[in-house]
């Protein structure tokens, strides 16, 4: 098992990308990709799990390859180097933590998503902070994750 | 498995509960509920670890039924949602991260009271923030929980 | 499986200890102990997960004798009593969150230290909060962790 979290600062000059969707009415994140912060926690709870580095081992400024790639591609290639070393993933747990974009009318959606992305099951939760912290003062978006896997025998 | 977190701002005209307990000497948490952020965090992780949506979809504001239940009774109800979908609790770990209520000395009994309603083993630790961000200036206090359930075959 | 996280202040008129390393230049972080932060996260997360209490239980201020110990010191000691009690541990999943020390070029031999520590795989990652909170302007570090353990038979 392995856990991830990333944050990105709120930047309204760009698209909200999250969880491997659009969200048209919220302000976009910022980040050198499309700061997809559920999927970046995601790729690093996963990574950790199978012992493969973090993600800016593998999709950082030392791959100028992975420069400015989605969270959602970042989110598939990591699965498919899952594979390659024999993980697979039984769950993954994802927790949105913010004010903006309201997450709860298209949580299911957003799973949906995750999930046919993973090709296995992604859970999604949202939550703010009561108005407290840089969260709270909406200032940035937050997100954590949590993965379980499994080894398939050589 | 499943993990989860939340927050609650401190409002000294309320009652302190926390973990399933009461606070006398601590002022309480702010919240449509108890503001019991250590039950909230342990439903969102084990609701999540279920797939059965998060504390929102389940008893946030279009479920008014629950409108201010205890974080006591939505732990209890969560627990028994899990056992109709055929799942059971192997542990649970909460952390409860602020200033005040001083949990150390109380610590055995939360994990008893939490254990007691969960109907299995439910760890906490207690740590601050070092005096840093929201926690560390007693604007509020925070828990995070992990839940590992297993499914139980028809 | 059991969770934590740690936090401490940066302070630097001491070295720097983190992950069981050493960084020579960076500012190092306030505490009783060497404040290292990933080490005493991975102690909360393995003492949750095998119900033995939480850090402060096991070596805070009621625990004189460990008054000043390391990061180290604490991580092993915590897998002496895993080992009494039958516990071993499967992986730990550690994330560093801070703007100092640069982890990038060392994480793995981080990774190696803690490995060698605990004698199960400790995975490392390390983020940033895009500058957002006391982690993003530099006043504090945190780390987070989670342990999955299996119970040896009797």
């Amino acid at each position: 098992m392995g856990h991830g979290s990333d944050v990105h600062r709120f930047d309204s000059d760009t698209p909200c990308r999250l969880a491997c969707l659009d969200w048209p009415s919220s302000p976009g994140l910022a980040g050198h990709s499309d700061g997809d912060a559920a999927a970046h926690a995601a790729c690093d709870a996963m990574l950790t799990a199978a012992g493969l580095g973090d993600l800016g081992a593998n999709f950082g400024a030392s791959r100028p390859e992975w420069a400015g790639a989605s969270g959602e591609a970042l989110l598939r290639e990591t699965v498919r180097r899952l594979g390659e070393t024999r993980w697979r993933v039984v769950n993954l747990s994802v927790q949105i933590i913010g004010e903006r974009p309201k997450i709860a009318p298209r949580r299911a959606e957003a799973e949906k998503a995750m999930t046919s992305v993973v090709g296995a099951p992604v859970r999604i939760s949202a939550t703010t902070t009561d108005g407290l912290g840089f969260t709270g003062r909406g200032e940035g978006l937050a997100a954590t994750a949590t993965a379980l896997l499994y080894s398939v025998p050589a």
